[in-house]
C-alpha cells in the first residue's frame, strides 16, 4: 500500500474526494509516519514535517508557488509536483475582474449613485488596448486567451519561449523597455526565481505610459515596493493591483495600506479549489504508480 | 449627389471618419432640407426632424434602440436601420465586469483594505456558474460566448429561436418560470416590444434561486420596478444591476437609488462609439448605393 498524508486546511474535502476516487493500493494515514511516502498539501506546512517523514517518495503541492520547500538547506530526496494548469481560469476572473472595474468607472458610477447623480460619462473599453504579460506559462497563456477575447492585442515577455499563439508579439532579454512602452495593461505572472527579482522597478515603470494599470500576480519579490508607492503617488502610473507581497500578510505599517490608486487583494486571485488540485493528484497517482514521469514536477535548483 | 445629414453629438467624428472613407456620391450637408435624403444619427433628434425631410429615403439609427422613432403618430415612409453586431463586445465588457466585481469580492475587499485588514477569505468563481439569457439576438449571443469562455453554462430563452451554438438549453413560450429556476444570473436584452413589457416580474424574481444577480442591459420597461425593489430590500435576490429605466434619467425620487445591492449605472453599458457605427453606415450605404436591401433594418410594427 502507497500511505498518503494530507496537510491542508481543506483536509476533509481531500479526503473525500480521493477516497471517492478510488486508487488502487492507496491508503491516506492520519499523521506522519516511518511509513508515509505520499504527501498532499501546502508547502508550508509540510516544510515542517519533512524530517518526520523518511520513506517520503513524492509531494503533490496544492499550491502552484513552492518556495518554503526550495530552501538549500532543506532536502530534496524526493519529487516535487506543484498545481499547475488549474489556476489559469481563476487568474482570468481576477485580471480581468479588476481590468473592467477600471475601464468601466464601476466604483466611479457608485460614488456618484450614492449622490443621487444620473452618471452618463461615457465609459472606456478593453477592446484595442494592449496587455504585456511578464511570464507566458500556462497562467499567462490563459490570460492571453481571455485578452484576445475582449478584443485587446497581447504582448510577451520571456526568456526565450515563443509558444503561446495568442502573443501578438514576444520580446526577451534587454528588451524590456520597449516592451513596457505603449502598455495600457502589465501583467506580471512570473515565479520565484533569482532572474525575476525586482524585475518590476523604477525604471520598468518609467517606461510604462501614465495611464497604465499594473497587475500582479506572479510573486511579491518581482516588484520593487518603493518604486511602485512612487509611481502612483506622483501619477505616473494609473492603477495597481497587487495580489502578492514580499511579506505576507502585509505589515500593518506598510505603506500600500494607504497608497494611492492601489488595490490590495491578499494572496486570493487563484483559490485552490480541492475538485481542481484532486484531478491533478489523482492523474499524477496515475503515473506514480505506473512508474513514468509526473506531471509539473518542479525543478529544486530551477525554483520551478 | 445623396445628401447625408448627421445628427449626433459626436457629429464632427462621425463627419471626419465618413470623409476619410470617400464614398461616391456621397455628400454631407450641415441642416436638414428638402433634399436631404439620409440621415445617420440619435434617434431622438430625428424624431424632431422629420416634418422637414421630405425627401427622406434612409436613416440609420447610432444606437440600438429606436423606440422614439416607433411612435404609430410619426411617418414610416423611410427604411430605418439600427445599429447592430456592434454592441456585443461593450456589453460583454459590462456584464462581466460587474459578475466579476460581485464573485471576487472587489468592494468588499477594498474595505478590509480601508480597515488595514489582510482579508483571505476565498472568493467565488463564475465557472461551473449558470446564466440565463432572456433573449439571446446579436447581443446575447455574445454574451454566450463569454460566459463560455469564463466556464458557464448556459440557458437562454427565446420566443422561437436557437440559433446560438453557444447556448447549452433552451427555453420558450411557458417555460419562463422553468428558465428562472436554477440560474445563477439573469441577464435581460430583450428589446421593448409589447410582449416584453415586465417580463422580469415579482413571479419571475421569485423563481430566481436568492443567491442569484439580476442585471438589465435591454430595455426597462421588461421589469416592474417596484417587484425588484421588493425583492432584493427582504435579501430574494443577491443583486441587481440596472443599466437601464422605465424612466430615464432616472427620476430623483425614484427608490432605486437606496435599494440595497442595486447598482445603477445610467445608460452606459455600450456606449456608441462612431468608428463602430461609421463601419455599419459604409456597409448599408454600399448597399444602398447598389439598391440592394440594407442591414438591421427596422421592422416598424414588430419593434427591432
Amino acid at each position: 500500500m502507497n500511505k498518503l498524508l494530507i496537510i491542508a486546511r481543506d483536509s476533509d474535502q481531500y479526503r473525500q474526494q480521493i477516497e471517492m476516487a478510488a486508487l488502487p493500493f492507496l491508503e491516506i494515514v492520519q499523521s506522519a509516519s516511518e511509513e508515509v511516502e505520499l504527501v498532499l498539501g501546502e508547502p508550508t506546512g509540510i516544510r515542517a514535517l519533512l524530517p518526520e517523514l523518511p520513506a517520503l517518495k513524492w509531494v503533490q503541492a496544492t499550491w502552484a508557488g513552492v518556495e518554503p520547500l526550495l530552501d538549500p538547506s532543506l532536502r530534496r530526496d524526493y519529487i516535487l509536483t506543484n498545481a499547475r494548469g488549474v489556476f489559469g481560469g481563476l487568474m482570468s476572473e481576477f485580471v480581468f475582474g479588476y481590468l473592467l472595474m477600471h475601464e468601466r468607472r464601476i466604483l466611479q458610477r457608485l460614488d456618484a449613485q450614492k449622490q443621487g447623480k444620473w452618471d452618463s460619462t461615457r465609459t472606456g473599453t478593453l477592446r484595442g488596448k494592449t496587455i504585456g504579460l511578464l511570464g507566458v506559462g500556462s497562467i499567462g497563456a490563459h490570460l492571453a486567451g481571455s485578452a484576445k477575447h475582449f478584443g485587446m492585442t497581447v504582448h510577451g515577455y520571456t526568456r526565450s519561449s515563443e509558444t503561446c499563439s495568442q502573443v501578438d508579439r514576444y520580446y526577451h532579454g534587454a528588451e524590456l523597455g520597449a516592451f513596457a512602452t505603449g502598455l495600457d495593461v502589465l501583467v506580471n505572472v512570473l515565479p520565484n526565481t533569482s532572474q525575476t527579482r525586482k524585475i518590476v522597478d523604477a525604471r520598468l515603470l518609467a517606461a510604462l505610459p501614465p495611464q497604465a494599470v499594473f497587475i500582479n500576480v506572479g510573486r511579491g519579490t518581482a516588484l520593487d515596493e518603493p518604486a511602485l508607492v512612487s509611481a502612483l503617488e506622483t501619477d505616473r502610473l494609473a492603477l495597481a493591483v497587487l495580489d502578492v507581497f514580499e511579506q505576507e500578510p502585509l505589515p500593518a505599517r506598510h505603506p500600500f495600506w494607504h497608497t494611492k490608486n492601489l488595490f490590495i487583494t491578499s494572496h486570493t486571485a487563484a483559490p485552490s479549489f480541492p475538485q481542481d488540485i484532486v484531478k491533478v493528484f489523482i492523474e499524477n497517482y496515475r503515473l506514480f504508480s505506473s512508474g513514468k514521469a509526473l506531471n509539473y514536477q518542479v525543478d529544486f535548483e530551477r525554483g520551478y
